[in-house]
């Protein structure tokens, strides 16, 4: 039985806290807000027996195991500190935190208490995904050339909005451009080069980013993310051989169809019953039963080379925050 | 009745030559080559009264309409020039020449000597893709966030290949970039700022080139070619009520698809029994018969506006020939 909180229960908490019940020994046990009367009505809807309107009193549970932070992007930083520091082992919503400099921070703190860290990056654990990568790895498409992945909707504009505000680290590029650059980064690794460009609204946020990197081998990666408009959301691999192509949304797709030159295309389908949240609780359980304070699929070194790359984007965009 | 020239019977002369036995009123009437016997085995295919040996006997047939110049690229400039100051009329495969300075020099001949000149950029004359800007602005989707395009497929390696060769302007830029380009262009007109990536093979063409570009409302053009691997070669169009996708190959497809945001995708399929260079042909046909010496629709000021982002990228991406 591992026992879980809940630090921030928004809307993605939400849909994490229901995806936990179908995950095996998971125990939803705690929830905390900066509103007490926000937690309570989170606890009331899942049946958690511990709420608190203040975020440092999860750690007045010694017997809780694990908390999901769901913050807000500027406080995933301090939030994790604050629960490492306290002993509790955290799974962190992406991004990680606002920089290079916190992350780094977050992973000291982790490795010097012996804590466990994870980037909720929940899109690593997708099993359509881990296909797509068994895929390439074992040669379907032959040697692989590049990526390509877009991630556009259309955002309800509300200057108000914490996705318009710059101050709470608001735009395109934090929330799902992001993801872009994590299936680059899943496919082909750290790039040698990377230009990127971005478009910025009236509230000076970055609502289109477009992003090119090249690799070693002169593999090149094609992204572009927008707040501005409704994309496919497909993400491919290109090679030599063939091409592979997560349908939309990819990140949590359910399905990839293999095109072989010259062969017949192949489907490979997912079915599921849940938003897939599950996979990477399912994870940070397996690690915590195992008691590792790292996970092997989803580093803490990736999450440092993860957020390397959102700030190289952020200097060639000139995306401030 | 107009009669066509062609210089240069390779590939694409003998696609162009099979549509164009299926436009009204045009007649295959001479082809040239730097080989006699080539020339000779062309006008036999097509029963084309005229061939020669030499690219400037075809200005020995005054009765000669137009000619299509489907030399190499390298070539395109002196070829064009030749025949328009030999006073006929010129339809010049694309890339126009290889640079801006060439593609304004044989602007300017083609002005002074009053004679029609127009570079072969068929896919701006497809039904599909005229069907896809008239979308547009009907206001089918919105307003217009931006483009993306892809062209990518996979080239068998010849390091003797003219693909494959600088000096003869090889490369995924010229042959096959200047499509997304040319989408982004068509659609949105000329960019404020353009970011470009190439990888580089090993004979020293841009094996793969990667573009972003923005607009003067923030819009965003995101273009991607290959010739190491093959891509859907699909084209959008995203917009805030909707998307318009141009089904692959995007350059010369018979479909399209737009999406708007709440409501069923719509399919517009134009089917064709031809590559699709009849309509090209049938425009310069018309442009003939009017006596205009420029085409409305694809001016000579688009080839110097197509050529200058062409150059832009080279600059950017650091292609040489």
């Amino acid at each position: 039985m591992i026992r879980w909180g809940i630090l921030g229960p928004g809307h993605i908490a939400h849909k994490f806290a229901k995806d936990l019940l179908t995950v095996p020994d998971a125990t939803l046990y705690a929830v905390a807000s900066s509103d007490q009367q926000r937690a309570d009505e989170f606890a009331g809807q899942y049946a958690i027996p511990h709420s608190f309107g203040r975020y440092e009193d999860l750690l007045t549970l010694p017997e809780l195991d694990v908390v999901y932070v769901a913050t807000r992007h500027i406080r995933h930083h301090d939030d994790a500190v604050m629960l490492l520091n306290g002993g509790k082992a955290v799974l962190g919503e992406k991004p990680f935190a606002m920089n290079l400099a916190q992350v780094q921070h977050m992973v000291d703190t982790a490795r010097s208490k012996r804590v466990f860290l994870m980037e909720a990056l929940w899109s690593r654990f997708m099993p359509t995904l881990l296909k797509a990568r068994e895929l390439v790895e074992s040669g379907a498409i032959g040697q692989v050339t590049g990526v390509r992945a877009d991630f556009g909707f259309k955002a309800m504009f509300d200057p108000e909005g914490r996705l318009f505000d710059k101050k709470l680290g608001g735009g395109a590029l934090l929330d799902i451009g992001i993801y872009p650059l994590f299936w680059s980064y899943f496919i082909l690794g750290m790039p040698q080069s990377i230009k990127a460009t971005a478009t910025f609204g009236s509230t000076g946020v970055d609502e289109q980013v477009g992003i090119i990197m090249t690799y070693a081998d002169g593999e090149m990666a094609i992204l572009d993310s927008t707040l501005r408009a409704k994309t496919p959301c497909e993400a491919f691999v290109y090679g030599t051989e063939g091409l592979i192509k997560v349908h939309g949304r990819w990140h949590e797709s359910t399905s990839l169809t293999v095109e072989r030159i010259g062969e017949e295309p192949e489907t490979h389908t997912f079915e599921r019953a849940t938003f897939g949240y599950n996979f990477e609780a399912k994870h940070v359980m397996d690690c915590l039963t195992n008691g590792q304070t790292e996970s092997p699929l989803w580093s803490l070194t990736d999450s440092l080379n993860l957020m390397t790359l959102l700030d190289q984007v952020r200097a060639e965009a000139g995306i401030e925050y």
